[in-house]
């Protein structure tokens, strides 16, 4: 910072209630599979975003008493003063490294699940809790109320014992009683807790000065508050009810956290909401209503954006939960220009999809994080070369280009031999697809980092032998050859090949990637059928529709594209692609193609459907390419030194696992046996002293 | 056992390997929920079935290594030496009440998820992995099974070194790669461990081998053996490979524990399968084909059919897992003769669906399932009471009825007012539907209790007003008053009243359960909207089929009745509904009735269609009967010193909450509020100290 530059004005200190915040970059509560579960891998991904410069790093939301428990899912947990030593890991972590440390108190309502505590749900009036499971949430007594309340307050005095700087009240994503109170369809109350809005944001405000009083001027208390439901008048509206909460509770949080709600509204993916910023429009009110700093977020990546939101008086944060778990280190590479170092978020919702599964989180583009504890890996650093060995890295799709990448950066003279005339295999040929333009970060982030390489040298066009590789005489050798389509039918749902009469013609996602499908004039009707039920079918059958073909998609599952379902994005797609006019058909597997009909069987009755098309394309199971490989290791003396088999030829998962694959290659290249194999154990265990 | 009696047989000594068990009864291996994730509360628990006198107490599957990972869900793991202390809890807590420990090793190939540990997933050949994620397993090389061999070695060395009895190799469920290699399904290997059935069956062969090598029979080693897919030939059958296998592997194993595949297969609920035994068909042959032990499961609670397992050469051991679980003290109470005090499991798999859920194990008959380690609680003993104090339950329903009868176990003198001519409620109701007759047992078992208990009262057709109740002048008032279906179409999907321009009679389950419903020539198209998403709308509708109404289910999920799925049930609901001629509707709420028409709306594109009926049967949400209990409460100065609201009337649930809701209101009855609030908040914490 020695020179000025136009991005100073984001490396200005704010204020933040008693705490001075180093810059404006802040992480603002998310997600990430780890918790109260996995508290020491916990602390270490929060300790690497404080290294990476944020100035306020945050945990997810914590539970704050028995009654709001969501087990067994891992968000953090402050029951009690047994909760503490954990989170400290992670002040500790996050003040070492100089970031202030938030936590997001929560007490969930209806929707937390209670099936751990076993204890009764709350809500602002009777209805059935919102997960699939037939309990009631009870209207809160008074009682409820003033209980909840002192929770909430004894939470705050726990976490600001914890050593956290800012202490969250939490009114967003639908997923907290403080929100639930505010909204006429959760709060049916006739007391002085329902009915016109200032009783409604009641509670809203109690909890603030509660939490205001507990702390006593030593921690700010943030208010995270979602303006508007993207409903339109069916639920609140930033111009609102929204603008008026701000209006009325205007300078009594330190700071305001403001997003919208739904979960999938906030966290929209690339697929759904292109551009970054996109919740601006609905937030850039907030600052002209409150005195106190405003934060926001929008999967906001671009300095020049950042600015620009500063200089405009939207914001005095940038916030980011996504775009800081693709690079924990934007502040400092924006810091340093670095700015073409960013790895910026794609917006694929991997990492969502982790604390949907109750698993570590994951990302994308970065294949550190989540690792930062288990393997101690730095998303920033890479251990230096063991020795003067060459590599040889054959196919450059995600897999190879990561592993490829890395190697280099260990400083080992890196070969990489591509099939075709471009790097990025199946990232790019995905990435062409509709909505997925955004994915193509993957092959540019990696592609602009080797062009700055003198230790590594890309070959196009060349598709290598094994024998063409036993003589290029390099001892090391990942093969990273990924995979095609099934084009036979065979899936998760059937494990023998459909019965084929040949009337059809039949196309895979590749055909598509290709642009080698007949017209829409040769092949009016496409018959898409998906037993992969991830995105592709989905986004195939969109796009295919949007050129113009008349799609029929049918598919194994209950709903369209389930996986989806856990990227925040299923409900989106499905109502998309109904509007668009493709027909839909649920539960079928497929049976085979007969005299130009597809035919379907119901997954309940067996009854059998057949389907008229002019085209059939299969989105079911992939087969790897690991010819090279197996010839490599047939050849009695090949004499290499060490041939590796990674992405998707290896195991054929989501672009993040080919990634990670390849990025693990590198990292384990030459480092011994035993170490390698200690990280895949290394675990956190439950203490088996008794706490009570 | 002093005198003779019929049941001497079932508790003769039986030897398994080098050990011998005390009598017959064995509880095989079953989830629970609890696991590694709660290893405290694992072995308080199974140690409560060897306190109830099983002779043999297994874990639930064990994950062997890393590239068997289930996270989140609460299996058993034994990846390495680290597990062995949790392990120990459970065996030297078995063995402290006399019986021997089993643990199964797993490894779940295709079928683990593999999420935390990042592995690659295992099968026999390439797949698809099971659950909905876009990842596959990798056909394993003979190196890759080499591998495999040495860990379930090594997780046996370590199993025995926890003190485990019995080491199970494990071939059953689809869950299970040593199953996946006999299936040809599965396995299309062209090496020695595919093709024909001498090849596919070498992998189990050299697990059993392997293990029995290493424990040098200082272990049982035990294999669990599904010998019947019930696919027909599409699966593996009994008569066919299923009695091949038995008769190639014949004394290997020291005990055959064989059952059915697929998990909803060996665990059918009793409303798809009414009778105990249901297994034995196909089990049968099994004692036939070996000299070594041989046990068997079928949800079996009664002793006469357990001797006459025995005695006909079918079994040497009763096995259970949910008759265990409703009652871990069966063998003493057979033994003791007190076989009227045996809480028979209701086949209900409220326990399978807590797996499902990753959270610890419930039982609707014995609400101390899961809670032996975190309250302390035992199936058959309940602190004596602490004054002589009296009791009141208001409403004789699964709520009151615990309540009531463990008052009175307690010593305190109870009285039961119910506003019916017979006590049950809800359980007596519901257990009158189609296929859910076992769940009466709920009722049965409490009032045979009850019926010989001196200091309990019951008064029925007594409905009793707040006035009366001060009158009564009973100090401690519990009211269990239960809850009615709404009838305005409220539910999770909608939170304001739907349309009803009156052309249609509206029902709720109430009416069907009260046989009031029109008869079929009145009302011959019903149409049932289900927004409860549990089992009732499936039931009903499946009833009124079966009674001749034509009738269409509606409901907001993608499939009907979705928590069925975690109790196995769903796909056949759903099949044989479709298959008896119902309608189904998918994933559509509720609008409202217009001229005879029911209006649903799609969850999608909000696209409305009607559809005419001659009624329309609503199965939405439920409301409180907690008006006795507030004007209770606003009553100035009713001078009561306890008054609980409980049950269905507090918080809406299973059957299972209530019953455990009015089990907890009398366990907790005069205990001090701090031990009450102390016994919530316990649970099992991750330790902080690094494992490496």
């Amino acid at each position: 910072m020695a020179t000025s530059s136009p991005y100073d004005i984001l490396f200005q200190p704010v204020k933040v209630g008693p705490h001075t915040a180093r810059n404006r970059f802040y992480q603002v509560p998310h997600c990430c599979g780890l918790g109260h579960v996995r508290p020491q891998a916990h602390a270490a991904m929060r300790a690497m975003k404080a290294e990476g410069g944020w100035a306020v790093v945050s945990t997810e939301e914590a539970e704050i008493h028995p009654t709001s428990d969501l087990a067994p899912y891992a968000e953090q947990r402050i029951w009690d003063e047994h909760d503490i030593p954990a989170l400290k890991l992670m002040t500790d972590a996050v003040h070492a490294k100089g970031a202030l440390a938030a936590i997001e108190l929560v007490h969930n309502g209806a929707h937390a699940y209670n099936h751990l505590s076993r204890a009764p749900l709350f809500a602002p009036s009777d209805m059935t809790m919102e997960s699939t499971y037939p309990k009631q949430a009870r209207a809160m007594s008074l009682a409820d109320i003033q209980a909840f309340r002192r929770w909430h307050r004894s939470a705050a005095r726990r976490a600001m014992e914890a050593g956290f700087d800012i202490i969250y009240v939490y009114a967003g994503h639908r997923m907290s009683l403080a929100q639930h109170f505010l909204l006429p369809e959760y709060n049916q109350r006739t007391d002085e807790y329902g009915g016109k809005l200032e009783n409604r944001v009641r509670l809203l405000r109690q909890l603030l000065e509660d939490a205001k009083e507990e702390v006593g001027g030593r921690c700010a208390v943030a208010l995270r508050f979602a303006v508007d439901e993207v409903m339109g008048s069916d639920g609140m509206e930033w111009h609102k009810e929204g603008r008026q909460i701000v209006q009325m509770l205007k300078d009594l949080p330190d700071i305001w956290d403001v997003n919208i709600s739904n979960w999938s509204n906030d966290s929209a993916t690339s697929r759904l909401q292109r551009h970054e910023g996109y919740q601006t429009p609905y937030i850039e009110f907030v600052k002209q209503e409150t005195n106190k700093p405003v934060v926001a977020v929008g999967r906001i990546t671009s300095a020049d954006y950042m600015v620009s939101l500063v200089k405009d008086g939207i914001v005095d944060f940038i916030g980011a939960a996504r775009p800081s778990i693709a690079d924990p280190f934007i502040p400092n590479k924006i810091r340093d220009n670095r700015i073409d170092e960013i790895r910026e978020c794609i917006g694929c919702n991997i990492c969502v999809s982790s604390d949907g599964l109750g698993v570590p989180i994951r990302c994308t583009q970065n294949p550190t994080m989540g690792e930062e504890w288990r393997r101690g890996w730095h998303p920033e650093h890479i251990e230096a070369k063991q020795s003067d060995q060459q590599a040889l890295v054959v196919g450059g799709g995600p897999a190879g280009m990561e592993c490829a990448m890395q190697l280099a950066r260990r400083g080992y003279q890196v070969t990489l031999a591509e099939a075709t005339k471009e790097l990025g295999g199946r990232g790019l040929a995905e990435a062409k697809l509709a909505g997925l333009g955004a994915w193509k970060r993957v092959v540019d982030y990696r592609l602009s980092d080797m062009q700055t390489r003198a230790n590594l040298d890309i070959y196009y066009d060349s598709q290598l032998t094994s024998e063409q590789i036993i003589e290029l005489g390099i001892d090391n050798v990942f093969i990273a050859t990924g995979t095609h389509w099934r084009r036979d039918g065979v899936g998760r749902s059937k494990r023998v090949a459909m019965h084929n009469d040949g009337s059809l013609p039949l196309f895979t996602p590749e055909d598509v990637m290709a642009n080698q499908l007949p017209s829409q004039q040769q092949m009016p009707h496409v018959l898409i059928y998906d037993d992969d039920l991830a995105y592709l079918g989905g986004v195939i059958a969109q796009q295919l529709v949007d050129q113009g073909y008349r799609v029929s998609l049918a598919t194994s599952a209950t709903m369209v594209s389930p996986f989806t379902d856990i990227t925040l994005e299923q409900a989106t797609i499905q109502r998309q692609l109904l509007q668009s006019g493709a027909a839909v058909i649920l539960s079928h597997t497929i049976h085979g193609t007969v005299d130009k009909q597809v035919q379907l069987s119901c997954n309940y009755t067996g009854k059998v459907q057949s389907i008229a098309a002019d085209g059939l394309l299969l989105v079911t199971e992939r087969i790897r390419h690991s010819q090279l490989y197996d010839e490599l290791l047939a050849m009695p003396a090949h004499g290499l030194r060490h041939v590796e088999l990674i992405g998707d030829a290896a195991t054929p998962g989501l672009i993040a696992d080919a990634v990670y694959s390849g990025h693990m290659a590198a990292r384990n290249f030459e480092k011994p046996a035993a170490e390698v194999e200690q990280q895949i154990f290394r675990r956190e265990l439950i203490s088996l002293k008794p706490m009570i």
